[in-house]
C-alpha cells in the first residue's frame, strides 16, 4: 500500500503582490487563519508573537520581511535596519540570522533601485531551498523507520516528537516529521506520539497537521515519556533543533532535553533532524547558546476539571508566582544519537571544523 | 529569624462525629471545599476520583472508610468487602494496602460490636502516626537543605518539586516538603519551584500551600526541569513516592523519573522523601509496579492564547487522539540520591532484606 502525500495543504507562507500571507499558528489547531504581513514592522510582530514559528520558517519569514521593508525604502541604512530589526526578534533559533546572512549578502552589494525585486527573489529561492531541505531531511532519515519497521514485524513504528517541527514549521514537509512523511508514502505503518509541550502547545500542532494527513496521532504529556520510552511504546523519538553548537549540543524547544536523557536511559534511539544552517559553527558548545524566556503570562491559567467533571481555565490564585520560562533547552552531545541533515546523517561529537563546511 | 510554621492550616481529614471530612483537592488551589463522606462508597469514590490524593493520605482515608463502612455492618463479610473495595480503587500507592493491612490486623481478631469503634481508634492513631512520620522524614532532610544554605552563603536555597507531597497530602507537613518547612522554621532562606504536573496540575497546590505558609514558590513548567537543572537555579530535587520497590526503584508522579535524569546528568542531588510505609518489599522492581493509566479524559483541552492576548480553553479538534495517560513513572533506583524516611536516609540500590525491617 502507497500512501501519497500530499502536503503541505495549506502554505505556511506566500507572497500576494506587495504583501506576505502566513499561516496564523496562535489558534491552530482550533481556527485556520492567515495573516497578511504588509509591513517591516508586521514581520517582527509576527515572530515575536508567535503567529509565526519553527526555526526554519522564522528564517524564510524574516528574508519576506526584508523584501517587504525594501520595497518601501531601499538605502543601505534601510537595509541595515530591516536586518536588525528581524535579527532580535527571537534571539535562539540561528536560521534567523542564516537567512539574514544570505538577504546581506546578496542584496547589499546592489544599487538601491534593484534590491526590492532581488529580496523578493531571494526569499522566494530561500522558501523553496527549504522545502527540498525537507526533502533530503527526510530521506536521510527514512532508513531508522525502515529498520523500526522490521523490528516490529506488522506492528505500526512509533514515534514520539516534542513540539512541531513539521510542515507547519517550515516550507515543506517538516524536519522532524519529514521521515514519517516519507515513510507513510512508502507504506509504513507510522503512528506518531506528539508531547503536550507545554507551556504553547506545540504538540497540537503535530497532532493535527499528522492527522490531516491520515497519519495516526495521539497526543501525550509531557511528563509521560519516561514511561513510553520505559515500556517499549516507542521505536524513536525525533525533534527538530533551533541551533547546534559547533560540538554538537542542541538547542530546542524546552523539554527536548529531558526526551533524550530518558531516551538515553533506555536504549531508544533519539534523533535530532535539521537543515545545517541549524549549525552555529560560532558557537562552540551549548552553554553559549542565548536562550530566550517567554515571561510568566504563558505561565497564568491552568486548564482544571472539577468535582463534577467540567473543565474550567482559572487563573492562578493570587500569591502564587510563577517562575522562569525558558522557551527552549540544551541536549548535551552525547545524548544525541544522530543528527539528519539534508547531507546525511551524522553522529555527534562532532568534529568542530565539520560544521563550517556547509 | 526563626519562623514559626504552623501546619496544616486547613485538616486534610478528620472524623466528625459518624462521618469523615475531607479537604476536597479537586478545586483546589481555585477554591477550598470540603466534602463530607458518610459511607464507604463516598470514601471509595473520594480517592478514585482524587478529590483525596496523595500517598499517605489516601492510606488514612481508606482507614477511615473502613471505619465508616463498620458503623452500619461489622460482620466478617462487610469488613472483608471494605478492604476489597478500598484496595482497589488506586493500583499504584501501596500505603493503601498497608493502611489496609494494619485495619485488618486490629478489626479482624475482634467481635463485630467491638469493631467499629476499634476502628475509628485505629484510624485516629494511623493519622496521628502520619504527621510524627512526616515530622520525622523533615528531620532527615533538613542537613540537605543547610549544606546547600552553606553553598549558596546568603542566596535563597532552592528545591524543584514535582507533584504535591506537602501537607495537602499527607495528615502532617507532607513528605518532600517537610524537609522545606523545618528549613523554613530554622531560619534558612528556602524557595520551591513547583512543576506543574500535567495534566493534573498538583504543582499548583504545591505552590499554594508554601504560599500559605509564607515559603516563596514558582510555578514552572514541566518541560522546565532540564534547563533549570543545567543553569544552577537549583540545589536540590525532593519528590515523594507511591510505591518503592525492593530495589529501590521509585514509583511516583509521572514525569518524576524526567526530573531524576536531569538531576543525574548536571549532578544535582535527588532526593525521595517517603515514609517506610511507602516501600513494598515483596515487589522487587520497577517493572512489577501496577502503573494506572486514568484515561484519555484529562487531555482533551488545552490552554491556548489567541492572537489578541486572550486565554482559552478549547477542546482538542476532531481527529486529534489523545494517547496513554499512565499516572506514574518509575524512576530507577541508580538515579536517586537518597531515600528520606522516618528512620533516616538511605541510598539506593538497597539490600533486598532492608525494607523487610518495617
Amino acid at each position: 500500500m502507497t500512501a501519497t502525500v500530499k502536503l503541505p495543504p495549506y502554505a505556511t507562507i506566500r507572497r500576494d503582490e506587495d504583501t506576505v500571507v502566513i499561516l496564523d499558528q496562535r489558534e491552530l489547531p482550533f481556527a485556520v487563519r492567515f495573516l497578511t504581513l504588509r509591513t517591516l514592522e508586521d514581520t517582527a510582530d509576527a515572530i515575536r508573537t508567535m503567529a509565526v514559528r519553527g526555526a526554519p520558517l522564522i528564517g524564510v519569514t524574516a528574508a519576506f520581511g526584508v523584501a517587504l521593508a525594501l520595497q518601501r525604502d531601499a538605502r543601505d541604512a534601510a537595509l541595515d535596519d530591516a536586518i536588525t530589526t528581524l535579527a532580535t526578534t527571537r534571539p535562539t533559533a540561528v536560521n534567523l540570522h542564516w537567512a539574514l546572512a544570505r538577504m546581506r549578502q546578496v542584496l547589499a552589494p546592489l544599487v538601491p533601485a534593484e534590491r526590492a525585486q532581488a529580496a523578493w527573489e531571494t526569499a522566494e529561492r530561500l522558501r523553496n531551498e527549504d522545502a527540498a531541505l525537507c526533502h533530503a531531511i527526510g530521506e536521510t532519515g527514512l532508513p531508522w523507520l525502515q529498520a523500526a519497521e522490521k523490528k516490529r514485524a506488522g506492528e505500526p513504528v512509533r514515534v514520539l516528537t516534542h513540539c512541531n517541527a513539521g510542515w507547519v514549521a517550515t516550507c515543506g514537509i517538516g524536519t522532524a516529521l519529514a521521515p514519517v512523511y516519507l515513510a507513510h508514502q512508502a507504506g509504513i505503518a507510522v503512528e506518531v506520539l506528539a508531547s503536550e509541550t507545554r507551556p504553547r502547545n506545540q504538540g497540537l500542532l503535530t497532532a493535527w497537521e499528522l492527522s490531516v494527513a491520515g497519519i495516526p496521532a495521539q497526543v501525550v504529556t509531557d511528563n509521560a515519556a519516561a514511561w513510553l520510552l520505559a515500556n517499549g511504546v516507542v521505536d524513536l523519538v525525533i525533534v527538530g533543533a533551533d541551533r547546534i553548537a559547533a560540538n554538537g549540543d542542541v538547542a530546542n524547544k524546552v523539554g527536548t532535553a529531558l526526551k533524550a536523557f530518558a531516551a538515553h536511559t533506555y536504549g531508544i534511539p533519539f534523533l535530532v533532524a535539521a537543515p545545517t544552517s541549524t549549525f552555529d559553527p560560532d558557537c562552540p558548545h551549548g552553554g553559549a547558546i542565548p536562550i530566550e524566556d517567554r515571561g510568566s503570562d504563558e505561565l497564568t491559567h491552568a486548564v482544571v476539571r472539577t468535582a463534577n467533571g467540567v473543565t474550567r481555565l482559572p487563573a492562578l490564585p493570587d500569591g502564587i508566582g510563577t517562575g522562569p520560562n525558558p522557551a527552549f533547552d540544551v541536549t548535551p552531545a552525547r545524548f544525541v544519537t544522530a543528527i539528519l541533515t539534508e547531507r546525511g546523517a551524522i553522529a555527534p561529537p562532532l568534529a568542530g571544523p565539520w560544521c563550517r563546511s556547509h
